[in-house]
């Protein structure tokens, strides 16, 4: 255990975390930032070419992080790498212990900033890491549909966001889009399944039912797809797609199975906060990023939520109950209604 | 009359309404901004050092400005300098019109996006305005209280924002602080003027009652303070105080006195709206930045409010009224307890 407690602990260096430390080294709280990968910076690592963070025309994401941990560590926060949270625990003094890598350290903090962000459900396919990393897979239409203008993607899913994306991507950029989906009817709201077929021959959307992508293949260079190759579930008759970009829209997965019990998650693991603040009902925890419920996944948003998070401290810090105070006390009530999903 | 109405005006041109052009523009959407003044930017031209914008170690404020505008100029959104809007009004076929410098423009669009800013109450001192451009003269603890480690610093004013911002800056940054008033009662909490008097003494606060400001005098050199004028309210006693920055909390004034009756405001002029869509209760219209109520009033925070902005506008334009529908229809019903303050 390190030699004096933390003011705050930030768990997970991607851009909400970072944002948090800056704003919480910057007011001299004593700030550690846990990160269970090898590098700071999160999903943004694996994006070559960001042109909607305001403020940069464009900006590779490995470079747009290292700036974001400079400026951090300035400021003198820590950032710790290959630390995984395992567990959380509020002690009857209102300290919280964090246990990182299943018992390996446990650090002592105040309060708690949890940033530990979402993945996007991958579908594991040959091809898929390497093209995302060359900018051509992708699972965010906001954030990489600009990159089709007039040229042919390929959507895969079958929920409201597939469909819902598809016709976004059809009706704004792409000269054709294919949508496929593995089974023969869409899981996405009747009315968004109408709008496709009604909107799907004036913009060239390509619905294919029920096929699945089996490989994604990268042309020589590895810098751009070649084919895909897509298998119709019922023949087993593969075919090869000649598109420029693939999006796959099969959901999303916040990191935060681990924090069960500590804060409330709603029904698909979100955390769930008061979206003014980012406090959770866990008096001393705050929460930013695409781990939050409601939040909008923009790189400028999860931002901004780690600057509103640490901006609470002050506040927080202000009224810290003393060491009695602390036994038995349980998380604030929440509304019901501000769990949705429960 | 323009051509062609816009699917989306942007009312004000600082980094909110920017990060909301750069989203709304990049989705193809035909997108204007507004700004009244001769530049976009808003209040970050005035700031000259700005080190808390994430991704930025360091970065002067005309200079980030410039970077989101050519970024929202490459996606071919259109910024129109010296357009103050006069009035907002909703045809019956659901178009908004947007009145320009009193008559001289009506510009047509579908949706609006309100970014007009909040300025801070400015005393109106000799010396403020030259001073603040030198980042020495300061409206926001948070934003610039870093600056003045170790340093002497003169805060002014007798609200909460007054009360607790000294405390924040005696207790984390400074070597000294004076903090003057102009009445012999402050009007913040009880609660904070008690750890105000409680906390004086170890953290070298100087508290002056009654006394005002009456001149910043700059150093030969014109990059810094050499002194500020006080008077004591009773004795008219001038004295001269050697300090290194003025922090002036007198209350912020949102740039909304224009939209009444088009979009609820609170008590204090502050557009109310959810915080998790920026939507105001008016359909088609949205609020972005430091005008929005509890807005945290910092760069990161505003532009993540634009995106969010703009990235309610996919969802509108899919089931933006036929024209029939919107005659006689009124804003939805808010919640009394979403505009506080009423």
């Amino acid at each position: 255990m390190p030699d004096e407690p933390y003011d705050v602990i930030i768990i997970g260096a991607g851009p909400a975390g970072l944002a948090a430390g800056l704003y919480a080294a910057r007011d001299r709280y004593a700030t550690l930032l846990l990160e269970k990968n090898g590098l700071p910076g999160g999903q943004i690592l694996l994006t070559e070419h960001i042109e909607n963070y305001p403020g940069y025309e464009t900006v590779g994401g490995p470079e747009l992080v290292q700036h974001m941990q400079k400026q951090v560590e300035q400021f003198d926060a820590e950032i710790a790498i290959n630390k995984a949270v395992t567990g959380l625990k509020r002690r009857d003094d209102g300290m919280i212990e964090v246990d990182v890598n299943d018992g390996e350290t446990t650090y002592e903090t105040e309060a708690v900033i949890l940033s530990p962000g979402s993945d996007y459900r991958q579908l594991g396919l040959p091809g898929e890491d390497v093209m995302r990393q060359a900018t051509r897979v992708s699972y965010c239409a906001t954030c990489d549909g600009a990159f089709y203008r007039d040229k042919h993607v390929l959507c895969i899913g079958g929920g409201n966001t597939a469909v819902e994306d598809t016709l976004y991507l059809a009706t704004r950029f792409t000269a054709k889009t294919t949508l496929i989906h593995r089974r023969m009817e869409f899981r996405a709201q009747k009315v968004l399944v109408e709008e496709l077929y009604a909107k799907a021959d004036e913009n060239n959307i390509d619905i294919k039912l029920p096929y699945v992508a089996t490989e994604i293949v990268p042309n020589a260079a590895g810098d751009a797809i070649d084919h895909v190759k897509v298998r119709n579930v019922e023949t087993d008759a593969i075919e090869e797609l000649k598109v420029d970009g693939v999006f796959i829209f099969v959901g999303m997965v916040p990191n935060t199975s681990w924090l069960e019990g500590f804060v409330p998650l709603d029904a698909n693991g979100y955390i769930a906060a008061d979206p003014i603040t980012m406090k959770t009902p866990t008096p001393g925890v705050w929460v930013a990023g695409d781990c939050r419920q409601d939040a909008a996944m923009q790189l400028a948003t999860a931002c901004a939520d780690g600057v509103t998070a640490a901006m609470g401290l002050k506040e927080y810090f202000r009224d810290f109950p003393d060491s009695e105070s602390w036994a038995g006390v349980e998380p604030e009530a929440i509304e019901k209604d501000q769990v949705r999903g429960y």
